[in-house]
């Protein structure tokens, strides 16, 4: 991470127009309290996110998306043994139950939506580069959908903004960024840094052994591939093609794109893994590895 | 691989001014006989590679560099056994042994430059993401250089227009693009390809059988931590910060950058494995992790 610019995003507060529509959109259908960085980032090219997510939303509001999602979320976790409690150190700090329960609930909506957003840009990954991105799946699964907006009792979010925060939380944020080769901080540690005491125990006795470790890489690898047969198997086609993208991108525009969708997509395998194992270390593997907003 | 437009970039032939001079120069002090498919790509966006090639052009001319790249090509080795020898299969296709020598002599080149490249592309990468791009090392280093131009006896290599090529040649194109879940044909696979036969029993024997297992996700990975590593001790700092970029490209175009850096990086670790591996089916692994231009 740069200490220097913040990286180029339309936020949602921000957002106008047919933008703002696919933002609300997008959150209403996955069940998601935000937008994530990718598609944040993407904004700034031409049409892309508007025309992208309307040819993702169909596929996006149904029962089997959600099942690919709650797979891929138990597959999440890394192998061997859970991590430590956070809660000892913490109660040092003075950081007292009733914040954990803060961090915890935040942690459910990350942990919901971020296995979502892996597929939403496995498939436009998939899109932009040619490949197949569904439509080998049976199209009446289209019909079976899950009804839009937030499940009942899922938390609000809110992000710090990386350069308005005390300098530990600036170096908090980097060192998150540097640990994983990302070229910013994430929406979910953005969450996190509201509590600084638990995003630094986490950082350290969480996810700093084993961040880039071979169990790590190779259960973000596995999360890649078996997200990538989910994509083919979708019931309808999910991501926009080169072809279609050039009717809203320049072509430049287009390769900004593709650049930066392979560059979220592994940053949304390692965010989907931390979270996951964030949960786990508060609440055990059970938890971690099931649908914090499991649909019936 | 998209069957539709290439991908953006502008080729070595149709660069004019800085940018003209800057592919020249890049060629010259690396002693290679092509310009990274990455740089291309990035000449799309303001005024990058030109900035960032001045950044780097006084640590790559150095003997150290040439150190650095002769131990990641020794380390592109895939565990396990060689693969098999292609002259077999190739003589029944009536692939004469005087055409294997036109490919040992593209791929010596491109086995010399890639490993080069991706320290290139390391430096570049972590310059943009705010991370220490060089100056740990000895700055004594920087006056021992190598002189710039080829090396004596090395091929020139000529690439297939992607676009124009037989429809046997674009499937073999597309099946190593996706293979490998690339956006597009390497410049090495763009080379191969006027060696149809080869390129085919390439990916049917020495390639598709290891690409993305785990052994070759692994090899990746340590090439990569071990190229950070290199980066972080050259002599001076190789790679363009972000303000620095800013300079010369406006914020969105920094941001397309980032993505393309990150996707191209891997990229060119995939090919790297892959060139060497090329090799050794022809030569066996000492030839194939050995310099092919040795500088005493």
């Amino acid at each position: 991470m740069s200490g220097g610019p913040k990286f180029p995003q339309v936020e949602f507060a921000d957002a106008r127009g047919e933008l703002r529509g696919s933002y609300e959109d997008m959150q209403a259908v996955l069940r998601v309290p935000w937008v994530m960085f990718a598609a944040r980032s993407l904004a700034v090219f031409g049409g892309f996110v508007p025309a992208a997510w309307r040819v993702s939303r169909t596929t996006f509001a149904t029962r089997h998306l959600e099942r690919c999602a709650d797979e891929l979320r138990a597959m999440a976790i890394l192998p061997g043994d859970d991590p430590p409690d956070p809660r000892p150190r913490l109660a040092g700090l003075g950081f007292v139950e009733s914040r954990v329960d803060e961090v915890r609930e935040a942690l459910r909506a990350l942990n919901y939506g971020n296995a979502k957003y892996l597929l939403l840009i496995t498939a436009w990954c998939e899109g932009i580069q040619g490949r197949a991105s569904g439509g080998a799946g049976a199209v009446a699964a289209l019909e079976d959908t899950v009804p839009p907006g937030p499940p009942a009792g899922m938390a609000a979010l809110s992000m710090v903004d990386p350069r308005d925060v005390s300098p530990r939380v600036g170096g908090l944020l980097r060192r998150v960024t540097d640990m994983h080769l990302h070229h910013g901080p994430s929406s979910d540690f953005r969450v996190l840094a509201n509590w600084p005491d638990f995003l630094q125990v986490a950082l350290d006795d969480i996810l700093a052994p084993v961040v880039r470790t071979a169990p790590y890489e190779a259960t973000a690898q596995a999360l890649l591939t078996r997200a990538r047969e989910q994509v083919g198997d979708l019931p309808a086609i999910a991501g926009l093609a080169p072809d279609a993208a050039l009717a809203v991108c320049s072509d430049a525009e287009v390769a900004a794109i593709t650049g930066l969708l392979f560059l979220f997509q592994r940053f949304i395998l390692d965010v989907t893994i931390d979270m996951v194992r964030c949960t786990q270390a508060l609440d055990g593997s059970d938890v971690a590895s099931a649908s914090p907003f499991p649909v019936p």
